[in-house]
């Protein structure tokens, strides 16, 4: 304080200021600090309990009982309390019994859903079928209605990805319950897969509307393509390989605010070490290994989830090899100029 | 609940869900709402407390004691304590006493000021001096060392704008003290304006740098200009107008998080309602009237503040005119595909 | 002329503005047409002729005599002489005998090879060996090195398009001869096929350098992806379909001045007619039909090459099906703003 | 030839290849040179020769008797006849009479005028009125209706640049003549300047029309912009500045093939050389002094008109000082990779 001023009137002040709904910059901590900071730990949600809960989840509870879908969000405790496993992203595990329905609805937060185990769920999107199977990723863009149904004779259980945090965030959080849907077509292929399927490069013409949509609108990710794509990097005795997941008709990120990537990592290596900002999201699709995130070692195991906080370190390793489906919110930090990437030495 | 479930099985469900850092989604609330909804208020500093208190802070706490800027940020009542104006924006008044110095630093979140009163205060950006005087509007863009000084014998007051919340929730704050700067120079013209202020649509080659920088090379907006460009608009005998803040090489916002606006009602005027998702920052520059924010109706005098929450209803009354610069995160949201505006009838 | 001018003094006007290198724009005609007008005739080379020819050639002129390749270019007959199939197109048979091969050399003009027949011929494009085969398009982008060479036993012939008219017209063509290459590697597939080919919006990361190149980094299209896609688009009873070759990480023209589609028209169909401002050549890969362009009727049977001259009409009738390669210089035109399409009745 | 080839059988060959409408490659000179090669030569028609002539027209041609514009087109003497300055631009002097109007058409080809001297005439696009004064730079892109009118009492002479050659090259002229307009209009500001001319980076809001058109919605350039532009850039000491017009919507060139920029060499100065693809008219607008044109020297004096040809050397030296408008087709090879520029010794 101004050694020369009367203590009282910096009090006065102090008071005046706080009644007006004002904050002295100058007593304020944290607001500008040298590196990012977060409340989120890095943090590791085991497969086999999330496995568990999930399938007893199923068994205990109806999905018509208690809301729209069967979901266990995976909650930060650094969040204090929030369901995110990020600041920015929310994952869950989301179980479907055989001949369950999870019905149709919109919202404008964008979900993914990634198949970590099984199949015979049909995700419908916009009405355009969608099969899932171990290994495909299902994009449920923002705004589009859709639901799950699992005609089958078995349970099956998949990872959620959304932004919910992001479009909360924003206040732009919109929600529409959808028809009462009966869609049981079951197509070999998915409409959207019949136009922007046919193979890398090639895209049909005429494109649907005037204006490309903000999402892919190509909605599923076939295993066996991401497999060979990933092989096919390999090739080259590289010690790991990533392919994005984009949009055919721009090559930009498959949604607009979530960078979809699988990492494999080759048999008996280490990767180097990186940070960025923004958070990330990253689930065991196959192998085994081990995860360094923000000096923290995590065993990694097949359907685990790993929450890694905005600017932690991130290292892997793994013996037999390892393949990972990576979430983050990177496209929404590249288009504000806030992406910053660096490798580092541990 | 499943009827057919035992009781003493769910609970423990769902002990162990909780243990296990997990929320099931049936039983949360207000995730996913059909409209959205946000902690802020709609929300009215006045014009004349703002300036008796950064009055009073200048007079009694120096720069150099409590930190490096005298700056009061609006502090929403909605939202838990937080020193920001919505989720989004902060925004402050920020004064400098004659012959004060702010000096030297830079920052991921990207700043404005606007000059709402006097003049004689430089800003320095990146060793670029502008002068700022009233109805300017300058810009120290993200990760740009800026400092403020003061030459002359008036003491002088602006309002700030930061994108600070934003880059806080997306882990992407950095921040740099700067060299212990002596900016002297005081040109009638900043470099930037000497480049890219020579008219409409006239660019200078080469462009320096061979990628455009995410921002405006055209750091300062000067009133004159505005109001003229306000005047244009004006004269076909619309009852508003309004002026977007751009990069002139692109057209783009001047700043990646930040739209800038200049809104002119004209004399004896109501603009028809509208809703935005994301939030807005009025100022009023000049004139007098009425605002009404989600239903709550404030008065508009000279200097006040007003925060308007996302999806909140927005219209303006005046008697003898009104200007009011305007700021919000709709470069954001519309980057996403988050963007919503519509009129209404209230 | 103005009545009441001497005409005398006219006849001395326009001898001076001769002398000074001026015309008169009234007395000029065909300037300013209500439609676009072209020196270019549709015209069709029959498959049978450029089998017949370019198999003579190959046994009679040998490659490293008279030129760099073995090459017989399409002249239409509207356009004086100059080897050209449209004014903006350059459209020819290569043959590559048994053992030879095409030196390296680069030129900015951009070329693309679609095979017709056979197999067994390789394309280095800087460096990167592409193996070819019947329906295979690969790409030699501007300023490429790019050699062919024939390792097998047996003769290949494809067909060339190339940009070349346009890069003259602009004055832009450089040439450099490569170096005395000696590529021998025939990988399984091409490096540009491991990085970009793994399938549909699948991109490898990081991708490599700052800036993407202005045309595709993937190189070939394989046949077996061009006709699954385009049998996917015909399963819902279309009568045609129409693929376009892209750039992977744009969604894109594959090159920037060359438009590559391939087009199948079903069983017993007749398409609408259109026309299109800029020219197109067309090939027969497969099956057989009718072509009616600018009202003139053309048989199409394989290996035909067909000129649509701007604005002409086109429409295709087949009985047993019909596949066509389509280039076009409409991503110039579309560039441009002066891309126009249109359905026709004829 | 194959030196074991029969003479008979070659020649038999080249006869049935010609019948065929084929032109064998290696038989072709001078399709891949090492360097651009034009047929335009350097050239340039004197100011005082343009003036005479135009006056001379004026007084002889009626503008209702001969067509629909008195203009007189530079013929570039490398073209053979053809009335273009260069391959890719027209540009010519056009004269209109006190009280004379050129009645309302509009065109694919995009067209500008810049004044070389006088006031006066106003020129309507798509019904937008603007005046003409020296220094002023006025838009009529393409597909815009548009005419001129003179209703003063003195003739006026400006320069006309369109982009004619190069839609005629892609077969895209479309033309179509005027309503019998009579816009006696004569605000003190186009719509156009109302709306965009109110400073650098201020955008008006809303723009009109979801997409913005290809061309600058700004129209008009006035000289005090650029000339206190120039200024401005030259305050620094630099021995030449130039200054591009663009569209501030985008910053992007005025229009989508024509390049228009001013440079001012300051008094005392020479420039270095330079040379790029594509080619270029310059005009003098003031001063005198020097031009070297692949290796031609030529004088420079208000209103000559000068043909750079593709890939020519350029430089320009000035003992007063000197203003140059410039009009290039350098966004035409920007967009499709060919364009390249470097500086030169010479």
């Amino acid at each position: 304080m101004n050694p020369a001023a009367p203590p009282a009137a910096v009090d006065d002040l102090y008071r005046d200021v706080s009644a007006a709904d004002l904050q002295p910059l100058w007593r304020l901590q944290g607001l500008l600090t040298e590196q990012p900071t977060t409340r989120a730990f890095p943090h590791r949600w085991p497969g086999t309990t999330l496995r568990s809960l999930a399938g007893r989840a199923r068994d205990l509870v109806p999905i018509g009982g208690g809301g729209d879908r069967r979901v266990l969000a995976c909650a930060n405790p650094g969040l204090g309390g929030a369901p995110y496993a990020t600041p920015t992203l929310w994952a869950a595990v989301q179980a479907l019994a055989a001949g369950e329905r999870a019905p149709a609805h919109r919202h404008t937060p964008a979900a993914l859903r990634f198949v970590l185990d099984g199949a015979g769920v049909w995700t419908a999107v916009d009405g355009d079928a969608l099969h899932m199977s171990r290994g495909d990723l299902v994009l449920t863009p923002s705004w589009t209605f859709h639901e799950h149904y699992n005609p089958g004779e078995r349970p099956m259980t998949w990872l959620d990805v959304l932004d919910l945090p992001i479009v909360q965030f924003l206040g732009a959080v919109f929600y529409q319950p959808g028809e009462a849907a009966v869609v049981d077509a079951r197509p070999a292929r998915s409409a959207s897969e019949h136009r922007f399927g046919g193979g890398p490069g090639l895209l049909p013409q005429p494109l649907d509307g005037p204006v490309p949509p903000a999402h892919s609108p190509l909605l599923a990710y076939r295993w066996p393509d991401t497999d060979r794509a990933l092989a096919l990097l390999l090739a080259d005795g590289a010690d790991h390989a990533r392919v994005r997941f984009t949009d055919p008709t721009t090559g930009r990120d498959a949604m607009p605010t979530l960078r979809c990537e699988m990492i494999r990592v080759a048999a008996a290596s280490v990767t180097g070490g990186s940070r960025q900002t923004g958070s990330q999201v990253l689930t065991v699709f196959s192998g085994e290994g081990r995860a360094v995130v923000g000096g923290v070692e995590f065993p990694l195991e097949q359907g685990d989830v790993v929450a890694v906080p905005s600017w932690a370190t991130l290292s892997l390793s793994t013996g037999p090899g390892l393949d990972l489906f990576c979430v983050s919110d990177a496209p929404v930090l590249e288009g504000l100029g806030l992406y910053r990437r660096i490798e580092t030495d541990d």
